[in-house]
């Protein structure tokens, strides 16, 4: 019998559990805090593991990410060398990341946070929206999730822009690389979505000195992660007017405290890191689907680089 | 010099006036209330024009509606007969009407009016969001504005069924027609949008009887007319707990009163009547080709019929 030790939130366990048993009927799935054994685990299938725990598993084929980025595995400073980390990325994660997004910016564009603000006053003040041709989309990241996003933005008209460290361009869509073209990018956005990896080059990206750079009474979407924004810079920029609203998804600390500034604050909407949830069933799918070609000695075409971060 | 007589809003008054002034050289155009000698108009361009009035003018070649809808033409009892009534219906207004409903049905769809209310309660409490494809849309009326929204809805994956009241379909979707099978229709929507003309028939369509035979939780976006909706039977709906949220942008009476039930409702999402706003730019350009083609002699394909009322 081999071996599976998984890490998922304890709501959601029984649900993920049964759906790799259903996949892999070879495998013992076993609870993270119930393994005897950990040299006898092949697969350490995981969601914030704790730090130093990984490299209790002397005999390891591969750690699985159960999200997109694999931040919360490389935070790790005592992460076992040798071992390839391998993300899940579902066609459902791709889907609903895509439509959250549109959702928000379709939201912004047609000045949806004002009319609510003007709800609460119970004022009544029509005014005209501009053309989705004319609304100047900016997306950071172009990755597995951020790549079919900016093809449903350009999809629904928007002006969309794209700013990826690496070099390589997207087709249909105006492409900016790299640090130097990074003030460019932002001077055109009217609405900047963050859909990047945390690495160490983007951790607290969206400071001040970027928040200054967009125009005056752009909006910020942050479905990437907390720690890409400085979360006082934004508040500032909130404040000062510079900036009009920003629609947060993640928060460098989960859930969000009940005593934070962010939940009461007028321009500012908050949903609980759900923008991509990935769904048991068709995440186990794609989880085994990996495990299977793995112990069948095929290559992953998932496997992230350590150095990059993602 | 022919003679055009138009009646708009004041403030969008001269944006009109000179955007139709720059395509027909030919015409002097009126101001509604300055009108000195009306049997000398050739063209009545309205929205809302006071019962009475269009038929003070002797020689009208048409009467041409600045709205999708005629209702705010027909109602008028003393309305002159034997005068074409044209509407204009150009792509920008179809283009904001798909958009700004596929903005609310993507927005109620992720859930947002309830993490809206946790926000303002400071809760994180996470939940998956179903599919597109499993979301049932039930879209009245497939006019000029619901077709394109149609299929915009069916592209974002939405499960689309559409009740008219005529029995032609539309390919690719799911078509009811007529009261017979308005109840089998109603019985699968989750989200239910009004579009339909406000005629003699579709007057208060939206009742108790109709709202009751939605599921449990179902949800409502009028984008049609406010005398669609008996309102009444909306708020009671809501506090049942039967119908789960609404997003409304016409209302029976506009501006809606600041003391106005629907204002502070947790439930209700409200729009100034902004939905498809016609702009003065597009919808002047469209006017005056429709009036050139008129003055060459041509049938106009826009020419509305008064007894089916669209």
């Amino acid at each position: 019998m081999h071996k599976l030790a998984l890490k998922v939130g304890d709501h959601v366990f029984a649900q993920w559990s049964s759906a790799i048993a259903a996949h892999l009927p070879d495998y013992q799935i076993l609870h993270w805090n119930e393994v005897d054994d950990p040299d006898s685990v092949q697969y350490a299938c995981v969601w914030q593991p704790e730090a130093g725990r990984l490299r209790e598993f002397g005999g390891l084929k591969a750690i699985m990410s159960l999200a997109a980025g694999t931040d919360h595995i490389l935070i790790d400073p005592d992460l076992p060398t040798g071992v390839p980390i391998i993300r899940i990325v579902d066609n459902t994660l791709v889907d609903r990341m895509s439509e959250y997004v549109l959702t928000q910016t379709l939201w912004l564009h047609r000045g949806m946070h004002r009319f609510a603000k003007m709800q609460r006053q119970a004022k009544w003040k029509p005014s005209f929206s501009i053309p989705a041709s004319q609304r100047h989309i900016g997306v950071m990241g172009a990755g597995r999730l951020g790549q079919p996003t900016i093809r449903r933005l350009a999809a629904s008209g928007f002006d969309v822009s794209v700013w990826r460290a690496g070099s390589n361009d997207i087709a249909g869509v105006r492409c900016f690389h790299g640090s130097l073209q990074l003030g460019t990018f932002l001077g055109n956005c009217d609405i900047l979505i963050c859909m990047l990896p945390l690495t160490n080059s983007t951790h607290g990206i969206i400071d001040r000195a970027l928040l200054e750079q967009l125009p005056t009474g752009a909006s910020l979407i942050n479905v990437g992660r907390g720690e890409h924004l400085i979360e006082s810079d934004l508040l500032r920029a909130l404040e000062s007017g510079h900036l009009e609203a920003a629609v947060l998804d993640v928060f460098s600390g989960e859930p969000l405290p009940p005593d934070h500034a962010f939940w009461a604050h007028d321009n500012i909407v908050i949903t609980p890191h759900i923008a991509s949830l990935i769904d048991p069933e068709t995440g186990a799918r794609a989880l085994c689907r990996e495990i299977v070609a793995l112990d069948a000695g095929q290559q992953s075409n998932n496997v992230i680089c350590r150095e990059r971060g993602y």
